[in-house]
């Protein structure tokens, strides 16, 4: 896959325009995942945080804005998103090393280092379970030939410091193959289901898992994230809380019971 | 483990004195979960119902109370259970067929049907993951030998129907081996989670999943059981519709989206 260009780019804002990224015009596009992503995480100043799979720096770079003092690094199979990323990181004045590679095959540096969170926000379809795009970038990020869940678990269990948490936000369907990912790898898992609507069925989850961890599964209340029983008025109708967490970098907690 | 006299039993009304059931003083009893069980099961006249470790027969009744001209089986590995529950159809005027047996050694006579609907409410807690009860029933009932979840799922796959439903409760902990065990053998899994309040994690789900099923998986929004924050009145304080379920019998129904 070929560099972008400046003409291939749209510079969008996230977090109430605390950040703006550049994004390509087609191919994989943020939406509201990786900012959601982003805000399940716990933040205290000195945090270091990996990314899997970090794309153009969306979840790492709302990270950033969120709290100060964190020590972000993020590892894109892709060097034309890899580059994007960088040049995001630089354009919004955040220190993070981001790596080009796969992460079935992570640079030394990388592999001798040990992290306090983790996120990933793998490719949300299985290989061969989607239609075929039509550029290479979009493909790979769609996962039409994506790693396996479970390499991104076993990837993830083996680089997070001890008492570490891994974020990851899919699709729901694919829990049994996360949850199963997890046995033997990340203890006390915890399934927070996002869903559209109130009493509606979840979309994706964000599942937390502790390196180390020894609790029960949790499966919390679902965050809803648009107000009302359907799509009724102009704009997105996302609840006031969401709004927060999406347009003034708020945290999407994890409820305690 | 000897057969109950009646001294050992209590008479306990469910579903609003519609049922009456003879269970031990001591041992395991049925309290809620068998109900929500049963209520969360479509019922058609024909409908042929196979309970896997029935007990006193508390889900399997709650059908029978519930729909007329279903065709009601149970296996029930405790014999002094078992006859309990046959003493409860009598009693109730309610025509099961209840079976002494372990669902790992199923008899000819069931090995050679099919049914439409599975249930299964199995021990919550894992083989020795539970202090020793004191007596030998109440310890098998709640798993501290218990066959593991797994094979229950095994068994329910063979004995269904082609299109034919397993309805499984379980606390939630479980849902990894749960969602394992569906792998291969059964699809479309749905699940209910059981949340006792408006904003907490769910404490046991309903797992709903179908023979021959293609769908994916479907995490619906939770069933809240009790109304306000916490327990702040006397009485149960069950919600309305939980209390329709439980009282008299209502649906409790599986959401279409």
């Amino acid at each position: 896959m070929r560099a972008f260009t400046d003409d291939d780019l749209t510079r969008d804002a996230f977090l109430g325009g605390r950040l703006e990224l550049l994004q390509p015009r087609s191919g994989y596009r943020a939406g509201i995942d990786p900012v959601l992503l982003a805000a399940s995480v716990a933040l205290r100043p000195g945090l270091s945080v990996l990314e899997l799979g970090c794309g153009a720096g969306a979840a790492l770079f709302c990270l950033a804005i969120r709290g100060a003092g964190l020590q972000l690094s993020g590892v894109e199979l892709q060097p034309a998103y890899a580059d994007l990323a960088r040049r995001n990181a630089a354009d919004n004045g955040i220190e993070a090393e981001i790596v080009t590679a796969d992460i079935d095959a992570l640079p030394d540096d990388l592999r001798q280092q040990r992290f306090d969170v983790i996120l990933a926000n793998p490719p949300y379809f299985r290989a061969g379970a989607h239609s075929p795009a039509s550029d290479n970038g979009r493909q790979l990020a769609l996962g039409e030939t994506a790693t396996p869940l479970v390499r991104w678990i076993e990837v993830a269990a083996r680089r997070l410091a001890p008492k570490g948490y891994l974020h990851m936000i899919q699709r729901v369907d694919r829990l049994p193959e996360m949850l199963t990912a997890c046995e033997g790898r990340l203890g006390s898992p915890e399934i927070l289901p996002l869903a559209a609507r109130a009493g509606r069925a979840a979309d994706l989850v964000i599942l937390r898992a502790r390196k180390g961890g020894r609790a029960a599964l949790r499966l919390h209340a679902p965050v809803i994230l648009h107000d009302g029983a359907r799509h009724e008025r102009d704009g997105d109708s996302f609840g006031a809380h969401i709004s927060a967490v999406l347009r003034e970098g708020v945290a999407l907690d994890w409820p305690a019971a």
